[in-house]
């Protein structure tokens, strides 16, 4: 019966954020004990800088989820805490945002089919209809939202009423190309991760990877963050670099760069759908 | 007085180990509420392969090490738990062992001195004379204890003197190139770190070096493990690898090598002194 | 007209290895200008172990690539040389060898279409027909050729013919899971890339996945080469390594271990195809 | 006699520069030729941006070294290029400059003695004595320079007094802290080699490791780069990073960072020492 469904045992991942004080570990362990839970894995981190305290844990619950779920509610309160429970290894109901770049996505869906990425793309939408074919050959539907400056708004809109309509988790910014809105950025707060190159030093304005080649650096890089109305300044959830030489072309440079961002954004975006990032303010804890 | 002063707020680190089952993280954070503790950054894993869970607590005790020593007994029996709670920062009494190779020796003497690694070295001890100064500089006594096939019962008889004499808490082999006798391995088992060499494909017999350049690796490595009587076989604690390439002698390769060693073997002593490495069985929990 | 075209400036690509004596690089250079060409970028090695001489020439010629042909002829016999010259940027015509596992495969074909991957994919062939799809999806043939031991010699033959029918220049083993024979080996000795997994250390035997996650490694690694009679063993021309932790279960490493296969033998096919690669024995000197 | 020595065999290493012009490779190789020297190892590289060609050129000349410079003299005034020619192997003259912070002199110091590192260490300076008993350990003088807003001058001027007095030909800047003159950094050009911190992103101004901690970077890195009159901006010889999560305080970062400084700095000093850097513009080639 859907009683005894609901109540069977259930494998779960709670994440935390809290004021750090004594007595959190202690409260959450007494919710998983006194409703018969185990505890499979879980890592806790005081933030003496933030006063924040942060845990992920992994859990197996014999009377399924609802137990605890109604435990944290009065837990939240008394500890002021932000906390989500969620079945462990259910799919996040994810968004690719892409533009003419395939590297990402290709990647993306690939890993998502093959190598136990687990999120749902329930949409690949972009402002051009180029990599329609990728989306396709996965069996994800493409949708197309071109945007200029004066269809700028319109196209946010038709985003966010897609991402509300599907109750969409996860905007991944594959190479999209586009500088989400203030406003959107923070409606979406939290839930948009975004891949952008770096450098050693750091190169401003167009053609980067133009500039690291005329700069000689001998490590071009790739950082996923979390998207924030101020661009490329979010929290960030990780970092890679490659090495180049005096050899590599500026386009030699763009090839290896895309394969770091592939990489680095999978990355992210699989911690995240894991529940292993938490944000502290500008910052990330990450629980890999 | 001296009461007060046992009694004053300590950090600590608490570790431990015990069959997996339900509660341990309660009754840990039990112990530490009890006693108007808090706990500052915390780790669990539970290994379903040998059905073992383990724990790393960086707590914070008002009321000093004494009450929670003594629940930790309690709850120890009561979970069949190996634990061990100590201060956290305080320098692990150690022993370097070395032959004629100063590379490691001077890795870890400097970063003691510079680098913020948490030991205290007791002794240097060497088979060979050759890297007394080396310890005199840092300041560090050395003792040359010669070993030959006929004196190793009696130079490990030395050895274990000392140990036992000054309670030394970790022994490292820091490119010591005399393999402990079984017995000795036992008898200090779990606080005994050894680095060596390893390469893909791995290479057994006689220089190593020159076998790895004669099979043309792109890579070189090593690995620092605990020792057991099956030497090069005890529990791995960390392992890196650097690049080289077919313009690399075997003398460059060997250069290369050493400073692969001595980065891993430095990082494998933090740790173990920062009690994030647990056993289990033949592997290891690097709470890292 | 056809003559003046053949004679149209070309960019060419000369590798050659020969007994190590004096005037080799002279008497190159003194092909290369009396026919009015330019050295672009360059590359010599000689190896003090093998008495071998290895070198690697980007240049310009502007009367096209006869004359230098005609002139490297001469020159090889007096040299006693193995070269080959070849346009610059020509794709390779290789086949690509699958069974089931497809992260090698879809990296390969990707990068081909995308990332400048220099190869012309003749055709992809299966022993099973479960990656069809993939090669479909790039419009590239699947051929399927099943392989039981009855049918292995046939097999081969049938593979064999098609390599000479289409003057195939590259076999890639990408993930195919079938050991060629000796025969097969030496007909094609230094055109077939092959990639496995690599540890430190290394295990022989079924499941080496699991016996890594046994041992607990902190590294697994993956290894490309060229294949030999010898299986596993022949000259390697890229390796690389990734991190793993103790939470990583067997399954986490089978898949971390693609990630690397795939970045590992892509590297290894791009410097094989850009004629980076020459034999040295057992080993490979590779200007990269 | 003196003669006889002079005409003895010799390994020599030369590196020139000049504009790309047909014919170069085989005018130095007929110098070689013709003086019945070999070419060991050697690497060419014509830069497409600057029109500039590079080589080096690892030789045995039989007749020693003087016909090899007369008629190189000769090669550069005919094609316009930069040349020089060492022996092999030859320990480099250097000056290592430090201010408080012993990590990147211990390991400086360390390699040259034990790792191979071809500097001959005239005198390390300091603009503070607390790094006297390093340099004395290794049996290296130690001369205290000050250096207040007052006496920068004067110190510069003795600085440059020694270089001259001592036919220093290396001036390494292992964590100064003293930024050098226009003037100084002009008259020392392509001489003086600096180690910094670097991130991705990177930041201005004070305290950067609390910056980058503030940000929650999760690499850090170090760049080794020759000086110009414009500090932190002169031609990068080397960088590498290395991995920092949410754990790290500020004061980890610096330590993980010294050590990322210490690895790049002597990459940098060992390449530069081996004639593998030539300046090209605002960048390098490293023929490594």
């Amino acid at each position: 019966m859907a009683v005894e469904e609901t109540s069977a045992s259930e494998k779960l991942i709670l994440t935390l954020s809290c004021p750090d004080q004594p007595g959190i570990v202690h409260a959450v362990s007494d919710i998983i004990v006194s409703n018969d839970g185990n505890i499979i894995q879980s890592q806790q981190f005081g933030d003496s800088d933030t006063g924040l305290f942060f845990m992920r844990v992994e859990l197996e619950s014999p009377r399924g989820r609802t137990p605890i779920d109604e435990a944290l509610e009065e837990f939240g309160e008394k500890f002021d805490a932000t906390w989500n429970l969620d079945q462990m290894g259910r799919p996040i109901r994810t968004i690719i945002m892409v533009s003419k770049e395939g590297h990402c996505l290709t990647d993306l869906l690939y890993r998502q089919r093959y190598a136990g990425l687990p999120i749902e793309v329930v949409a690949v939408v972009g402002n051009h209809p180029d990599l329609a074919p990728v989306a396709q050959f996965y069996g994800k539907p493409f949708l197309c939202i071109p945007v200029t400056k004066e269809t700028k708004e319109e196209a946010e809109a038709e985003l966010l009423k897609l991402v509300r309509a599907e109750r969409i988790e996860l905007v991944v910014l594959a190479r999209y190309m586009q500088i989400l809105s203030d406003r959107l950025a923070e409606e979406l707060a939290g839930s948009v991760i975004n891949i952008h190159h770096s450098f050693l030093p750091s190169f401003k304005g167009a053609r980067p990877y133009a500039q690291a080649h005329a700069r000689g650096v001998k490590l071009i890089g790739a950082t996923a963050h979390y998207v924030t109305a101020d661009l490329d300044e979010g929290p960030i959830i990780e970092q890679d670099v490659t090495r180049v030489t005096h050899r590599d072309s500026t386009r030699d440079l763009v090839s290896e760069g895309q394969d770091v961002e592939r990489r680095v954004l999978a990355q992210a975006v699989k911690w995240h759908s894991e529940h292993r990032v938490l944000l502290n303010g500008s910052r990330t804890v990450v629980f890999n």
